[in-house]
């Protein structure tokens, strides 16, 4: 699939949960529900809705249940949770979400922090997990994050992600999601990891979740896209990133991604003006400057 | 040259040029002279120490001559002015000025705003600018403005740059520029317009001048990578941007271009620490955050 340059592009929207999962102010659902419609109303088809986490660790995700219980759900949107463990897939099956992200990290180190279980361990419990979700009747995302390099460990290795991977597409998930949880890929890794990566998936689904927290964010777009993605998170005003690594900038900016794509020739069903007005609001509602940048012109 | 990947680039520095040609703070020269030692400290090998222009317009470089007067001029080190019309030139020649940037643009409404000429009166007077600098004994680089878009007419078409490129290279200056001026270029546009500017050039130097306006700064260096460039125009910091283009972020910053041509197995002879604890001290005596990322992860 290699230099071939996509008519089309769906971006999967996380401003509701990587966005503002790391705010301090306690957002309230009614306004998660207006924010919701209004991304929707701009276009966008796939809405990352929350996590189900422990709110003791992520308070912002608190009102989880309310939230998917609340919210109208559009035929032509498609909404998503993202999962952590057991209990947590059984909160979205009981809550009956359409569609989850099931994610386990290539870093043993931030495997350890993020989920208090080895690289091995997550990976039997994802497999579990996926298989799960599926007999629920879900759409299943299955990821790996840190899958071009971690904070804590720098370099991961290839083959570590590619193994992961086919152990993960055993349980036949909808779609491959490689994660750079620490924002560390560059172009040139990007174009090799996806190489390797697509010997394992064949032509499964693979989506990017991608952070710009060392301004290559749209340089590995620009690159996947020669490579067979199509699916990528981006978290309008760029809202998002790890608490793990201060001063850290956070996802690539949805009215950014939106804006390149469309200078390229590439359809993306958004209307940018309108991203960029929910983008403004949204930003004097949570109080401080979003890193998007052409929100700023 | 495409998709051959290089092992070694070279950045033009500009931060004493573009990047504080709009800071309202005058900087004294002695503060430019020991900026320039440092970055040349840090590896830098191409400096743009100021440019001649008549400080009404600029009061930023009205220390001109005082500072070419006062630089140390290493041998391994080549330092740069930019220069606007025939005064600007014979300025440079009175300073001893080792190599000049020439530039016009391809932006009918940027050409009498910025030079008050037509782009086809300004096209004639580079010319001869060009020959006469050469015929003085400096090196030239010869460059076109806005030749990916303009911020008053949108987009410009590729005819008109190749054309005003096919018209410089006749005056045989040393060097191409490409200037993103209004920092509106992506990356599949670059691949086009480096595809037929190669056309007419040959295998005369092709560098680019690139702004980080909308973020597509670095996916832009990583697609001309690939397309033979080999010298990038930078700003410490990211600093600079255009006046007319209010909340338009600036110059794509060398340590966030540095850190990716690392990243990426590429060799730039500069020391990233280095450069990053100077363009902190920079930000600190400027007052302002600056854009660049890696500096402040």
């Amino acid at each position: 699939m290699k230099n071939i340059i996509p008519q089309e592009v769906t971006l999967h929207e996380v401003v509701l949960r990587d966005g503002i999962q790391n705010e301090k102010n306690i957002i309230p659902t009614e306004e998660k529900i207006k924010l919701i419609n209004k991304l929707i109303d701009c276009g966008l088809r796939r809405i990352e809705v929350s996590s189900f986490v422990n709110p003791r660790f992520v308070p912002q995700m608190a009102d989880s249940e309310d939230l998917w219980n609340k919210i109208e759900r559009k035929k032509d949107v498609l909404y998503s949770a993202l999962i952590l463990g057991e209990k947590s897939l059984d909160r979205a099956i009981h809550c009956h979400v359409p569609h989850v992200g099931i994610f386990l990290s290539a870093s043993e180190t931030h495997s350890l922090k993020n989920s208090n279980r080895s690289v091995s361990e997550a990976k039997k419990e994802a497999i579990v997990l996926i298989e799960k979700a599926k007999s629920a009747g879900m759409g299943v995302r299955a990821g790996v994050m840190n899958a071009f390099g971690c904070a804590y460990e720098g370099k991961i290795p290839i083959e570590k992600v590619t193994n992961l991977i086919s152990n993960l597409v055993k349980a036949e998930p909808d779609e491959i999601c490689l994660a750079d949880t620490s924002g560390m890929a560059n172009p040139r890794q990007m174009r090799e990891v996806l190489k390797q990566v697509r010997e394992v998936v064949g032509d499964r689904t693979v989506s990017l979740h991608l952070h710009n927290t060392r301004g290559l964010g749209l340089a590995n777009v620009w690159e996947a896209l020669q490579h067979g993605v199509r699916i990528f998170d981006t978290s309008m005003g760029g809202l998002g990133g790890c608490p793990f690594i201060p001063g850290a900038r956070g996802n690539i900016a949805t009215e950014d991604t939106v804006h390149m794509l469309h200078e390229m020739g590439i359809k993306v069903g958004i209307d940018l003006n309108c991203l960029i007005n929910e983008s403004l609001c949204f930003e004097k509602f949570i109080g401080k400057e979003f890193p998007a940048m052409v929100s700023h012109l």
